[in-house]
């Protein structure tokens, strides 16, 4: 399909031109056994740091692919600040969180311990490696960090004071997400998804004290902790985000449409 | 867990004080084996018309369960009028889209078939089951209607005139989304996903020439099928949709809080 993107790949390697870099063998497999490329066949390069690059795969075999970087396709662009707080959950409500995060543009993913989150181990592997590819797949030049756990009331009682946190309120207290968001000043800002029992009551009033804190309403239903975290990331992003700029151009021949 | 909110199921039959329903198979194996409920405990019902009733497991084997209908715990409200076009897409991307537009508030999901759509069967019993669960789940008093697939511009030739179908335009033209909704007038809403693919462009250029059809913009980032549809959906609902109203509260001892 000519609409088809380039395959994008996140290596760590410094990318310049001339260099010569090999993958990660999930990487090789990919290429070769999934999307069936071979030797001479063009692909995508980012690093987080020095924008995207086109490659040439130079070798590949069942598990070992070197490319050849060959020119650079886009600048690094500043990346976004928008943090995602989030109790960890069942696994694949916990992947999904992480996947959509990343399409959406968040920078940091803190997993936070509140007083009903059950689920105490997280795969970090596995979840980098989700946010990996969500970030292949959404045209990011960055994959999200991913930070260790920790206890929700101590990471708010060390919180940088410029950054906004905005909490998602499920008691039906908190004014409109638009209407909240809008009145918002400028400046960093953080989401905050609370558990899949909600937030203990003694959680909801220490937060609500913050000066930092902003409570949002997400409508008159009942959310699930996954389609909250999508619906204010989406929010968050629209009103007051990065969603008012231009999406960044590829070069012709490269549309950007995925499923 | 106290702050559990009663088990609420849907079902087909009338609801009235007094009533004896026998419940589905499934939702017996639910009631006995996934919750553990015992003939006496207390669910609630709802059927998308009569409002949601407080019910007493009368009988519990393993595929049969009989319900007594006892009293009414919330009035029947007027459903929302969103509708979600959405080419068909791989199961699993395509079940979260089902679940997540319901949760979101959708009153009929209509499969359309596009240019790039490469999924042409749908699994009706299986798509509405799930909308049937995100509903219980979500605290609705209806279950969205899954319409029958039909060809995108067969469906919008014959649109009615006084539905906006909102656009996600993912080319990077359209304004974003906030402020594109911020200037529809009031009145019933559809949202419009294309398929993995994106939209043809000739299908593009034909939607963009309706006069109901109001593009929207997403942000920078490529979003997957199901991202798009439920961020889509958020702002929709947020900004000119059901999200201003109040939450519909419940009984004292059933709050509203779902994993």
């Amino acid at each position: 399909m000519e609409a088809k993107a380039a395959t994008r790949l996140y290596v760590e390697a410094g990318l310049g031109a001339g260099a010569m870099l090999a993958l990660a063998p999930a990487q090789a497999h990919q290429l070769r056994a999934v999307l069936r490329l071979a030797p001479g066949d063009a692909v995508a390069l980012f690093n987080g740091r020095d924008g995207e690059w086109r490659a040439r795969i130079a070798s590949l075999t069942r598990d070992r692919a070197t490319v050849a970087v060959e020119a650079p396709l886009r600048a690094q662009e500043e990346a976004g600040d928008l943090w995602l707080l989030f109790a960890p959950v069942k696994r694949a409500r916990l992947e999904l969180i992480v996947e959509k995060a990343t399409e959406l543009g968040v920078s940091a993913l803190c997993p936070v311990i509140t007083e009903r989150t059950n689920i105490d181990r997280l795969n970090p592997e596995r979840l980098g490696a989700i946010a990996r590819e969500a970030a292949e797949q959404s045209e990011r030049l960055s994959v999200p960090e991913l930070r260790a756990p920790l206890p929700l009331m101590r990471l708010v009682t060390d919180w940088p004071a410029e950054r906004r946190l905005i909490l998602c309120d499920e008691t039906g207290a908190a004014p409109p997400a638009a209407a909240a968001l809008e009145a918002l000043p400028p400046g960093p800002r953080a989401v905050l998804i609370g558990p899949e029992g909600g937030f203990a009551e003694t959680e909801l009033d220490a937060l609500r004290k913050l000066p930092f804190v902003c409570p949002v309403g997400l409508g008159p239903r009942v959310l699930r902790c996954d389609t909250a975290a999508i619906a204010a990331l989406a929010m968050a992003q629209a009103v007051g985000g990065d969603w008012s700029a231009a999406r960044l151009r590829r070069p012709a021949g490269q549309t950007a449409t995925r499923g």
